[in-house]
Formats: structure tokens, C-alpha cells, sequence
């Protein structure tokens, strides 16, 4: 069991489609953590003979086995380890030509992963790209991996997350239209999203009082009520309970120039983006490719890629593991620092 | 006059409220500019004692002098030629204490950047920081410098644009609370924006055939509809229309991949930001100190630094010149594009 393996956590990665980029990116990213002196355990949970294809078209870079329950996971080598949780048909495992065979096994595939992580088998859960698309077409009606993820661990309050670089940006809101942010936006929510940031960093990253950025929500954070009063109504009010609740939160700063980092590092521990592109504008243009999705709220550590299923180049050898490396290095650090914590806690 | 000089521009420079870092970061700019091989013909437009207290303050780095309508221009060297618009009195000249005496004065200063430029007596203005409210106060009620120009030229149509690095950027609509920029947006506001950075490109800076980005209002460019429909109502149509009238504009682009640069640099030659953080916040992480304010659409050039009047640090030696800098240089690089562009057009 994870808890007694001291520092070295262990993570499962769930393969994502079979015809998306998901298998070579794993291969890549196990590769080159596997070089380095210390790596965490790693299982990847998906089809051991699309694993084993994408291997052999990488030129054999690493050998997908088979790994059963109970087994000691090794750290990651020349072996990969792989849960077989589908036998896919020839025609399922087709890089770029996604069906809905993959579709449903994508789908499985997390739902192993939620269930190892909950049942503390493992540490923490990684997952590699899906097809929204292709999910639902074989009858998993879910908005994206987080929905589902709550769903599965019954978890009613979470937040869309991104960590690059010295840069961790907590969400309020996400994927809706900008026009209905303003009306979506309330005290409880940002509050939540503060609370739920302050607990991650605590717990996670052992940061006893992190300092916490509030952004505005508009130009100039409204200049005193001047351009809109989201700033005085809600997030300035927002602001002040976190702050009796004794978390370090400051602002509703200025948007645009929260992220200006005059002596080359960010000054707090992390930021709250009132929408997605306030936050998102800023990661990106900082750390394009080391961008990672994280879930804040499940009870266990989850972490993606910033990147989709990329079917257009799949199984031609070029996608870029530097998102899914960053992605198991943030798990590990998140899921090393918990047990840190605990113990901590215990002793 | 401006014209029979060749590529040396004139630049005139208004010195802001007195009271501020105007005339430290001008002797500054000034100063860094003359070490130069080659540099525009500068003149202030400000109070010739301010002048001469900030020079002295900063351990007398150039010699203000007076100068006077239809006396040549020098390059700068450590003469620094002042058209003294005021004489202001001891207590208006204190650094950090800000009155209405030089509120009044700022505004003077524009005024007749205002009126040489118009009259072709310089090629164009650059304005340094005055303080909108002890302008208002000295009773010239004006939200900014943009808008004072736009009514001393009889400008209709003009857009606030920023640049920096190889970014240079239009903003459709600017200091409006973010809730309304939505029902604010129209075709014809976007594509005007389109048209005056398209004839800005063209004009000053010699580009034949500008490639302009048009960036989406909703996360991801709204997933076609998903997320809100500006996109397919109001962007993409304007983007269309801007293409049928011979404009090569590209988008509606996602606003948090838009500024990613895999190699380096950006791939366009301008972007048009629908709302003022979508595009400061991309500009100001990426060059927080060398931000220009433009003014597109003014029938002569005019820039300015990206900071205000800073009286916490003002007259105490420490401001950065570094915007001012590159507003100057902006300045003499589209009016020295305008010249090449016009005799070229003549020939």
C-alpha cells in the first residue's frame, strides 16, 4: 500500500483514448523520468497491446508488462507496467482514428484509476487526454474528466486548477460565456475556490500560510467602482472573510498587471482567476507547454496534461511529452508533500 | 519643418504634471537616446525650472534650454531643448505633491504637442503621465489623454493600441466594466479596429500585407457556441468583412492559446483584443517595462509610456526610464515609416 512506501509515491496514469496521443506521451514521459535518480512508481491503467504498439513504433524505448494487484509496482525502467483494463479489437487501437470502442475503454480506464486512488492503492491519479466526443458517443455523458472524477468520489465542491512554472491559479468559474461570468460570480464561490486553494497548498505542499492572490474581475479591478462593481460587491467582501478565516488573501487585484513579475518570480503562492481567461492568458503565455490541470477538491491527487487528444498527429512519434512529464511531477510533489504532512500531523 | 528632414524625425515630448516622473523619466530617456548613433530631434513641451530641478536632482545628466518656435532642433546631446509653455510656480515644481496650478499646466503642454503636430511643425507626440484628476480639477474634464487628442484633432475614430516586443495590439473596447463589453461588441466596432491597425501597419511601418489576429471573446472561442455566441454573431463575421475588403485577419483565435509563441515569436504582425485584460494581460506578462501606449486613428503619430504620474517616487531619482524610452522610439520609428511611406507614394 502507498503508505508505507516512505517518499517514493506511486501514480497511475489512465491512457486516455487509444487513438489519441495518451500512449506515446506516457512512453515518453516514463522514459525520461525513469533517467533520473529518484522516480515515483508508476502503473499505467489501459491495454497492454496498445501500450506494447506504441512502444514498437517509439523504436522499443520501453517494454509495456502486464502488472496484477498486489504486485510491487517497480519504478519506472525499461518496464513499463501496465493494469490491462481493455482487450481492444485492431481497429480500436488505430492512432488517429478514434471509435467508440475507445471511447467507453478511455472511459474505464479512469474509472479503475478513481477507484485505486480511492482505495489508497495508489497515491495519486494522473490521466492522459480523452475525446469528449467519443466518450459520450459510447454512452458516458460527462463534460470533461473533473465532472466525472467528482461524480465517482462523491464530491460536490471542486475547482479547475492550473499549476507552471512558480505559477498555481485557481478557477471560479470555467468553461461558460463571459457574459454570464459577472451574474455567476458570488462570495461563496470565490471564498470556496480561496479555501479550497489555502487547503491544497497546506496539505500538499506543507506552505503553513500561503499568500494568495485575488484577482479583479475588471480593467484596472474597477478603479473604485468606475468600470463595474464586481470588485466591491463581491470580491473585495470575498477578500475580507478569508482573510478572518485567517488565510493570507489579498486584493481584488489589477488584472492585468497581477502577473508582471519585475524581480522574474510571482509574489504569491498562488492566484484566483475570476474566469478562465483571465487566469489561462497568463499561464499560457508564461509556460505554454508545462501547463497542468489539476482538480482541487477530490480526495485524492489528480493531475492532466494541458493538452487534448491531438488525433491529427498520433502515432507519428512527434507529440510532445513536456505537459504529461510536468503532470506526473506535480502529482508526485503533491502526493510526497501529503504524506509529508500527515506524518507531520501524527507525530 | 518636419518634412525636409530626411529620416530624422522631431519628436515632441509633453512633460506631464510637474509634479510627477514625467521630467525625471524624460531627461532619462533623453539622456539614454543621445549615446546613440543616431537620434530624432527631441523637443519638451513644458516649464523650462521644472525642467532644470529635475536635471539638477538627477546630478545635472543634460542642460535644459530654452527654445523657440523656428530655432533648429538639435539631436539630443546634453542639451536638452525645452518650448516653455509655463512658468510654474515654486510650489507647483515639488516633486510628489501634485496642484492644480500644474494640473492646469499638463494640460497646456497638450495642447500644443496638440497643435505642432497638427501643423507638421513635429512628426509626432509622445505624452508623458498627467493626472486625470488635478487635470479635472484645473477644470478640463477629460478621462484621459486619448480622448483630449481625439477632440483637439476631430478625430471621430480612433483606438487605444499598445506595443511591446514584437506585439502590438488594438483594443475594440477599453475602460468599460467587464460585464458589458459583451453587448458592447459590435461588427462595425470590431472592424474599424481591423481597417485602423491595418492602415497603421501599412502607413507607418511599411507592411504591405499586415496578418492581424483576431482573438475570441469566450473561453476556447466559445466551441462553437458552447460557450457563448459573440463569436459566431459578431467576430467572426467582422473578421470576414475585414478579409472580403482585402485585410488579411485571421481568428476568432482562442484567447488563452493566442499569445503562446512555440518559436519564439509571435505569429502575426498585430492582434486586436476584444476587452482590455484580454490583451494587457497577455502584454504586460510579456513586457512589463517596455509597454507603449498608442493611439490609432489621430492624423499624427502619438505614444506614450504605459505607467502613470508615480508621485510616491517622484524626484527621488528611481524611475525607470525604460517605457519612455520605447514610447520615444516607437514615435520615431512610424514617423520615420510615415516619411519612407509618403515619398514612396510620391515617386
Amino acid at each position: 500500500m502507498a503508505a508505507s512506501k516512505k517518499s517514493t509515491p506511486t501514480i497511475a496514469i489512465s491512457m486516455g483514448d487509444p487513438a489519441g496521443i495518451g500512449p506515446e506521451v506516457i512512453l515518453k514521459a516514463i522514459v525520461a523520468i525513469g533517467r533520473r535518480r529518484s522516480a515515483p512508481s508508476i502503473i499505467v491503467i489501459g491495454d497492454l497491446r496498445a501500450m506494447q504498439a506504441a512502444a514498437a513504433r517509439l523504436k522499443n524505448v520501453a517494454t509495456p508488462r502486464e502488472w496484477h494487484r498486489g504486485e510491487s509496482i517497480p519504478a519506472p525502467t525499461k518496464h513499463v507496467a501496465v493494469c490491462a483494463t481493455s482487450k481492444l479489437s485492431e481497429r480500436a487501437m488505430r492512432p488517429g482514428h478514434p471509435t467508440v470502442e475507445g471511447g467507453g475503454a478511455a472511459y474505464d480506464y479512469i474509472v479503475r484509476g478513481a477507484r485505486m486512488a480511492l482505495d489508497g492503492e495508489v497515491d495519486a491519479l494522473v490521466t492522459a487526454p480523452i475525446s469528449k466526443e467519443w466518450m459520450n458517443r459510447a454512452g458516458h455523458r460527462f463534460p470533461g474528466h473533473s465532472e466525472l472524477l467528482a461524480q465517482l468520489s462523491r464530491t460536490k465542491l471542486w475547482r479547475m486548477t492550473f499549476a507552471g512554472g512558480d505559477l498555481t491559479l485557481a478557477l471560479v468559474t470555467t468553461h461558460m460565456g463571459l457574459a454570464k461570468v459577472a451574474s455567476a460570480l458570488t462570495q461563496r464561490k470565490i471564498l470556496d475556490t480561496v479555501n479550497l486553494l489555502a487547503a491544497h497548498l497546506r496539505t500538499k505542499f506543507a506552505i503553513a500560510n500561503p499568500r494568495i492572490a485575488v484577482l479583479g474581475f475588471n480593467p484596472h479591478a474597477g478603479e473604485n467602482g468606475l468600470f463595474g462593481d464586481e470588485e466591491i460587491r463581491v470580491i473585495a467582501p470575498a477578500i475580507r472573510r478569508a482573510r478572518r478565516e485567517g488565510i493570507d488573501a489579498f486584493g481584488p487585484l489589477a488584472p492585468d498587471t497581477a502577473f508582471i513579475r519585475p524581480d522574474g518570480k510571482f509574489g504569491f503562492d498562488a492566484a484566483v482567476a475570476m474566469y478562465h481567461d483571465q487566469g489561462l492568458i497568463a499561464l499560457k503565455t508564461l509556460e505554454f507547454d508545462r501547463a497542468v490541470n489539476v482538480t482541487l477538491g477530490l480526495p485524492f491527487v489528480r493531475t492532466s496534461p494541458d493538452h487534448g487528444t491531438a488525433f491529427d498527429i498520433a502515432g507519428k512519434g512527434v507529440a510532445n511529452p513536456s505537459s504529461m512529464i510536468a503532470a506526473i511531477d506535480y502529482a508526485s510533489r503533491a502526493a510526497a508533500g501529503r504524506e509529508g504532512a500527515n506524518k507531520r500531523v501524527a507525530a
